[in-house]
């Protein structure tokens, strides 16, 4: 088949490579409905973070299973199912205790950038649907198995309650989604850090009650104002650069709680302020696996739309633009189609 | 009248000071029944933390209300008050929010290794028992206006919870104070990390139940085992050293929780591994506030004697050999007599 390959930065290629096969019995093979561009890979895609030698993109998706390994008991050919991109055998101790990003058999996925793909410990990780969903639902379902199971994730790590107050770091797709994430959980006060005009635009779309333009000290000072001098008891880091998470430190009440989901580069903490800060802090990988069930429930019912963060849709085989787009922020979010 | 004054590095001197006077109308002026020498004490005292001039010490304190100022209302002279080391208003936001500590007229308690000392924002600091304690309840309450407030804090920032189990860094008198806390507040495994055979003793006696000798990597390896290599869901970090802080952080299970009240002396994170350990941290001076009235019903209840920290008493004009032996580490905590 054919699937995106990193050669080096900047240069992405859909090129010829192996059919996935079931290597463990654990494995399944899905065939993909289709699949996207995360923030993340535009690391290695710039070059700001190494790989060794050419790396097969992609880590989100959704799909068919073509095929399962002799041991897979929960999952069978013929059902749809969206996986985290975290791969855990939701068994484990970690696994039970909502962690499954600390799975004791984590793997990271890889190569779904691709029409087929091999998916380790299939039964842990995939969750599959009564019913093959419309086709309409695809895009929603796609952005469950990373994006938005990521802002979630921040969301809940913030301590997103009824009633409160967010503040989210952040205009990328994940903010976004951590906005989304925000109203459904039921706060009533939703304040998106974006300067971006389209994105503010779909920021409110997802909830987000206020909009902060402003960045660093001017956007600390604009949320204090907006919230009588308190701050939110809620914030959601979501780029992972030292001046977003003093912005999210600085908008964040004592007391309150940061959920932090930008893979940080570049950024350390002295002690002593985090202590006198008074903020709790949680970060991570998301545990998707954990709300999976959850977010494909509130899809297929309806209630969200996450799929809309993808503002560019490609076949597969033109990738490199999609990367591009979105390195030169022309894009929110690429989406993938595959057949 | 006499007071503790630090002039310099181990130079501690009970001299004669201008006796305390209501400064502003919300102070209160208490005399002391029993006060004590803090490890966050030792700081200036060592020479590590810097102070300008000579310093006023002590603010760990409970005693009788002697004099008010026109505008306090909920305390009256006559009265046994027990205050936190933070003065707050406790009306503000973040006091609303239980985080006294962070009260926006926030001001630190000093100079209450006295007979007599003022206590601003009396209303919203001191809190009254109904009736004059007993003598020997006075240990009991003093060791709620911080050094048990903190333990406490730190066990409820780690999320401590019923039938929990929890591994508390750092077996000094802060320390030994959260053991006591996480018993009360349910949990079945309690490992407190003590190298001395008179604090491993009296952990037990709080309500530990492993100890663990080993300290760096290996203490870490031994928590490990003792928790099927899964760590514990709560950690309360009482040192706040390099060292303890890695122990800690260790000794946690992924998304499990860290309560910091060790004040961090040279501590930093990095924000990627911190990112990857997924771990929640919350940290800072503690609320004792909040817990005020809860513990001092504890006390007299006779279901906690936190006063049993206390392993040295001195006539308060032998202070100087309080610090001395604390820094010695002869005395887990001294308490000094008043009257």
């Amino acid at each position: 088949m054919y699937a995106t390959v990193l050669h080096g930065p900047g240069d992405v290629r859909y090129e010829q490579v192996e059919d996935p096969k079931i290597l463990k019995p654990t494995d399944a093979i899905i065939q993909l409905s289709a699949t996207c561009i995360c923030g993340s890979d535009l690391w290695p895609y710039r070059g700001l973070s190494g790989t060794d030698g050419p790396a097969h993109m992609g880590h989100e998706y959704c799909g068919t299973v073509v095929e399962v390994g002799s041991e897979v008991r929960n999952i069978r050919p013929g059902q749809f199912v969206v996986g985290s991109f975290v791969l855990s055998d939701n068994t484990c101790p970690h696994c039970d205790f909502g962690f499954q990003s600390s799975c004791v058999q984590r793997e990271f996925m890889s190569g779904v950038q691709a029409p087929y793909a091999r998916v380790p410990l299939a039964d842990g990780t995939l969750v599959a649907t009564l019913e093959m969903p419309d086709a309409n639902m695809i895009p929603h379902m796609l952005a469950v198995s990373d994006v938005l199971g990521t802002g979630w994730y921040g969301a809940v790590a913030a301590n997103v309650r009824e009633g409160g107050t967010v503040v989210v770091v952040g205009d990328g797709a994940v903010g976004l989604m951590g906005v989304m994430a925000a109203s459904q959980l039921g706060a009533v006060r939703i304040i998106a850090m974006s300067r971006h005009e389209s994105r503010q635009k779909l920021a409110r779309e997802f909830g987000a009650t206020d909009i902060v333009a402003e960045r660093g000290e001017e956007g600390i000072a604009r949320i204090m104002e907006l919230t009588n001098g308190v701050g939110a008891e809620s914030v959601v880091e979501a780029v992972g650069m030292e001046e977003s998470m003093k912005q999210a430190i600085g908008a964040c009440r004592p007391g309150g709680s940061i959920g932090y989901v930008g893979v940080p580069h570049g950024v350390s903490f002295d002690g002593q302020e985090m202590f006198f800060a008074q903020k709790r802090m949680l970060g991570g990988p998301a545990p998707v696996r954990r709300f999976l069930p959850d977010l494909m429930d509130r899809v297929l019912a309806g209630r969200i739309e996450p799929g809309k963060v993808f503002d560019l849709v490609l076949p597969i085989d033109q990738v490199a633009e999609g990367y591009k787009a979105m390195d030169e922020r022309r894009a929110i979010k690429t989406m993938l189609k595959v057949a």
